[in-house]
C-alpha cells in the first residue's frame, strides 16, 4: 500500500515521540512492503516563531494531500501565562480539526496488565478495563463565538451542537458498541445544559437502531465519579467535545500514564492520529517523554487503512515493551535510563524480528 | 444563639438524610443553650409534584426570612429521561442558588484517616490530602441563555462571566488559602475559552494583594488527571461553575464515599448548606443512605455563624462514628444493618455525651 502521511510534531515534546512514531511506521512499511512518504509540517507555538502562524496555509495543504496525519503536540508554557495573547498555539490543534472536519475522536482506554501496578488506583479497581471513548471534536464550546466586551470586564462562549453533529459520532459510537461488548454510556448535563438535552433526545431517538446496544445515561460530574470507582462498566463512552476532553485526560489514571493513550480523529475526507498528551514542556529535549502513545496512535493509523497485521505487530512491539519494562520514567522503570528514543528502537527492532527481540 | 434554620429536603434520599442534620443540631442547641427554629420547604420533583413548581414562592420566602438554608438533594430519574420536560427538579437547586445569591460554593476534601482503606485510590496517594474547593455557584453556562431552534435541531448554551463575578469569589479563596498552606490552583480552559481568559486574567491582578499566596494554573482536563495522581498538591482550587461541580464530584473518590462530602453556598445576605451528593432516587427509604455529608454540611452552618465548639462537636461526632464503623453500607461496614438513622442516633448521642459514647 502507498500512503501519504502528513507529519506534525508541534511543540515541546511532540517531535521527540512523534519522531519514533515515524521510526515505526517506517519499519513497518519496510517488513510489509509498503510505501510510506512522510510531509512534514509547521503548527503551534513552533510555527507562530517562524511564520506568525499557529497553522500556516502550507500545513494544511500538506495534510489535505496526504491519506493521514499524523501529529505530535501543540502548547507551550509562556502563553498559559499570558491569557491576552491574541495568536496562540492551541488556535493550529483547534485549527486542524476544523479544517479537515475531523468531528469523531476515538480514544481508547485499556489497563495493560503489565501496568496495573503502576496506577494511582488499586489494582482490582483497574483489572480488565477496556474503554473507548468517543468524543465529539469540531463542535460545542470549543467552536463556538467568543467575545470579550470592550470593557474588558466580561467574556462570553456559546456551545451550540447540531441534530446532525451528534447523528454522526452517535452512529459510530453504536457501531463500534456492537463489535465490543454492546454497551452505550452518554455522558451529558442534560439536567442543565439545553445542549445536552438535545444530545440525549437524539441519541434516544437512533437507539432503537441498534437493539442489541445497551444505551444508559451519566451526568459529567457522575461519570467523573465512576470512571475512578467503577471503570468496568463502561464499554463505549459517548460524549461531547469539553466533556470528552476531561474525561479522557482523567482515564489516563486507570492506564497508569498519560503517555500511553493514543487517539484517531476522523472526518469524512482526512484522518488524524495523536497522542491525547500535551507538548509538556517542562519535559522536552531530556529524552524522558514516553512514545508509547504516539506509536499506538501510529497503530490507529494503520488499523484506519485496514493493515491489521501491521497494526498489530506494533502494538505486540509495544506490549513487549511495557513487559520487559523498557520505558520511560513516566512508568518507573527498573531499568535506568531507557529514553524515548531508546523505546522506540526497541519497537522498531521488534517489528523487523518479532521472534528475536529480546533485552538488548 | 437564635437561628431561624429553612429546611429543603427535597428528593429521594434527601429527606432522610436532612432528618439526621435537623436531629444534631437539635442535639446542639440543647446542649449549648440555643435557640435554633426549623420552617420546612417544598423544592424539586416533590414541590413540582403537589404545586406544579420545582421552587415554590412560599419556599423562597422561608428561604429569605430565615438565618441559613439546609438543603437536601433533588432529583428524580423519571426526569433524566425526559429530555424534553419543561420543568425540571434541578430548576429549583439552581432557581434558590440565584434567587440567595449564593455565588460561593465552599466544597471540603478531606482524607479521613479511617477511610483511607475505602478509597479506590491506593493509601499512599490520598493519605493526608486536605482540599478546599470554591466553586463559583451562580455564574458562568449554569446560568446563560439557552436556546432551542424551532424545528429543535439546534440547541445553544451560553456562558458568560463579569468582573465582578470572578473578584468576589477569587478574594474569598485567596483568603482561605492564606488560612490554609497558602497555595491556590486555578483551574480553567483558558488555552480554549475566553470566559477562561478572563478568569485567568483577574486572578492574576488580584494575586499581588496576597503575596504570601502562591497561585498556580491548571487546565481542566489536567486537573482531572491531577486529582487523582497527585492530590496532596493541591490546597485551595479555585474555579467556575461547571468545572467546580465536576472536580468537585471527582475528588469524593479520594475521601471513599460521595456521602461524606459537605459545602457551603454563601451569598452576600444568604447562606444555604448541602451535601454534594445528589438525590440519589434507587436508594430512597431504604435506610441505607449515608447523612454525614448532610450532618457536616450542619457542621459548615455552625463554622458559618462562628459557633466553633458546636461544629467541631459535630465533626468529633461524625469521625467517632466512622472510627468504631457505625456507617452506612457505602462505607462497607463491619457490623451489619447500620441505618442512615441509627448513624444520626449515635452522633446525637455523641453530642450529648462527649465522653461517654461508644457502640451501644
Ligand atoms: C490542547 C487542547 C486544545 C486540546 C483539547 O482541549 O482538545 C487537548 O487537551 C486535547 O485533548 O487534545
Ligand atoms: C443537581 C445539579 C444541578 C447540581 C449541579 O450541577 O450544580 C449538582 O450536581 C451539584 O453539584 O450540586
Amino acid at each position: 500500500m502507498k500512503l501519504n502521511i502528513a507529519v506534525l510534531p508541534g511543540d515541546g515534546i511532540g517531535p521527540e515521540v512523534t519522531a519514533q512514531a515515524v521510526k515505526v511506521l517506517k519499519a513497518i512499511a519496510m517488513d510489509f512492503n509498503h510505501i510510506f512518504t512522510f510531509n512534514h509540517g509547521l503548527v503551534g507555538a513552533g510555527a507562530i516563531d517562524k511564520t506568525g502562524n499557529p497553522l500556516p496555509q502550507e500545513t494544511i495543504d500538506i495534510c489535505k494531500k496526504a491519506d493521514a496525519v499524523l501529529f505530535g503536540a501543540i502548547g507551550r508554557t509562556s502563553f498559559d501565562l499570558k491569557p491576552n495573547a491574541k495568536i496562540r498555539p492551541e488556535q493550529g490543534l483547534l485549527g486542524i480539526r476544523k479544517e479537515l472536519g475531523l468531528h469523531t475522536n476515538i480514544r481508547p482506554v485499556i489497563a495493560y496488565e503489565d501496568l496495573l501496578s503502576k496506577s494511582s488506583l488499586k489494582v482490582k479497581q483497574i483489572k480488565d478495563v477496556d474503554i473507548l471513548i468517543y468524543r465529539e471534536l469540531t463542535g460545542g464550546i470549543y467552536f463556538g463565538d467568543r467575545t470579550l466586551s470592550e470593557d474588558g470586564n466580561t467574556a462570553t462562549d456559546t456551545c451550540t451542537y447540531n441534530r446532525y453533529e451528534i447523528e454522526r459520532i452517535a452512529h459510530a459510537a453504536f457501531k463500534a458498541a456492537q463489535a465490543r461488548k454492546k454497551k452505550i454510556t452518554l455522558v451529558d448535563k442534560a439536567n442543565v445544559l439545553e445542549s445536552s438535552r438535545l444530545w440525549r433526545r437524539i441519541v434516544q431517538e437512533i437507539a432503537p437502531q441498534y437493539p442489541d446496544v445497551k444505551l444508559k445515561y451519566m451526568y459529567i460530574d457522575n461519570a467523573a465519579m465512576e470512571l475512578i470507582i467503577n471503570p468496568r462498566q463502561f464499554d463505549v463512552i459517548l460524549t461531547e467535545n469539553m466533556f470528552g476532553d476531561i474525561l479522557s485526560e482523567e482515564a489516563s489514571v486507570i492506564v497508569g500514564s498519560i503517555g500511553l493513550l493514543a487517539s484517531a480523529s476522523l472526518g469524512d475526507k482526512y484522518a488524524m492520529f495523536e497522542p491525547i498528551h500535551g507538548a509538556y514542556t517542562k519535559a522536552a529535549n531530556k529524552g524522558i517523554a514516553n512514545p508509547i502513545a504516539s506509536i499506538l496512535s501510529a497503530a490507529m493509523l494503520l488499523d484506519h487503512f485496514g493493515l491489521d497485521e501491521e497494526a498489530n505487530r506494533v502494538r505486540e512491539g509495544v506490549d513487549k515493551s511495557l513487559k520487559l519494562h523498557i520505558t520511560t520514567p513516566d512508568l518507573n522503570n527498573k531499568y535506568d535510563n531507557i529514553s524515548t528514543t531508546k523505546v522506540g528502537d526497541f519497537i522498531e527492532d521488534f517489528i523487523n524480528n518479532p521472534d528475536e527481540t529480546n533485552l538488548n
